[in-house]
């Protein structure tokens, strides 16, 4: 029973954690969204194509994790966004404790926009709390159209679902009525986005979903 | 420290376990192959067409690792092989205590090549050793070139790399020498063997890869 009880120890105290980590930014008014997907989803070109479009409206702040390496940073800093990178070093979400390693070294009051790019994983970042007022989970169409029945958590625990890639639409077996149904069946009503980060399509209704968010 | 140690205690009973539990495949002359990868690049559709191919060559038995839901034990099934199906209730990985509770009911001594599809995820399943011969990992064109960059451990616990959907190649921004570049600066001279589970193409060099390992 050990590491039942240690665990569920962490997961309470990351939850404490992110939640005194969101109040900090609240009191400065940001925003904060974090950004979830299986590996190659589109969650850095998506927050490529959102520093291209509000980039000149607000001021946007990026946190990457990945396991190891610098090259979404990389790609990110180059649209011209500040950017801190953490390397989880094996592990496959981040948490609030990897938060306050980075949170100091951000200067909040000049941030009206933070996004979150989680670890590459449709498990684990889902089990643990982030400050971020909202969670987005995206699913490329080439990844087929049962992901919500199998990794049911994510998409519970998201506010929105960003079906991204639909310029492969042609060439994939993809059926975007049945995602759309099987998210509705975990979490009825939640705006479900479908985009190309490649061919722009659809990015409109992204890059309103969020200034609605910004302007509350 | 105390959830590293215990976490040591967990990964070195797994490794214990899964020894012995190679010892039983070895002792009825099994072929074991751990299938891993992200989200949707085509465990199961290699599993299919594998099924199709070999199925009357040799006698194939799969195990369908998924957090939730049947729907790629019904595929397998539909097939003609034999599948049991494990739901890890949110773990993000197969083990072998979730073997250990499948392993008696599967009468071994009929079996030739044995299919274990792990949880679609690209940093846990690396962690625990199950009773395989060999590791495969998937990377789908969909994906991006750099995902060995960014989840190393599972391409250096493989033994050879598929990349499947090569199909998508004209559509999508994907570096078939990067990819190959970059699993071979883990692992130089591991075999990457270019599919579509799709079209076919390339098949015939997996099947090839699985015949050399049963002929052993």
């Amino acid at each position: 029973m050990a590491e039942i009880r240690i665990m569920r120890r962490v997961l309470a105290s990351n939850d404490a954690l992110a939640s005194s980590q969101l109040e900090e930014l609240d009191r400065n008014n940001v925003l904060s969204i974090n950004i979830m997907s299986g590996p190659g989803s589109g969650k850095t070109s998506l927050i490529e194509r959102t520093i291209e479009a509000l980039g000149k409206k607000c001021r946007i702040y990026v946190i990457e994790g990945d396991i190891q390496s610098n090259l979404d940073a990389e790609r990110v800093a180059a649209k011209g966004a500040p950017v801190t990178q953490i390397n989880t070093q094996g592990a496959c979400h981040l948490d609030g404790m990897m938060m306050a390693s980075v949170f100091p070294q951000i200067d909040f009051p000049n941030v009206d926009l933070l996004l979150i790019e989680n670890v590459g994983n449709l498990v684990c970042p889902a089990e643990f709390t982030l400050p971020a007022h909202y969670n987005v989970t995206i699913v490329s169409t080439a990844e087929g159209s049962d992901k919500p029945v199998k990794y049911p958590l994510m998409f519970t625990k998201s506010d929105a679902v960003i079906i991204n890639k639909i310029d492969l639409l042609p060439y994939v077996n993809f059926d975007i009525g049945e995602l759309i149904l099987a998210v509705h069946k975990l979490k009825p009503e939640i705006p479900v986005i479908q985009i190309s980060t490649k061919t722009r399509a659809g990015m409109d209704e992204w890059f309103a979903w969020i200034e609605e968010k910004l302007a509350v």
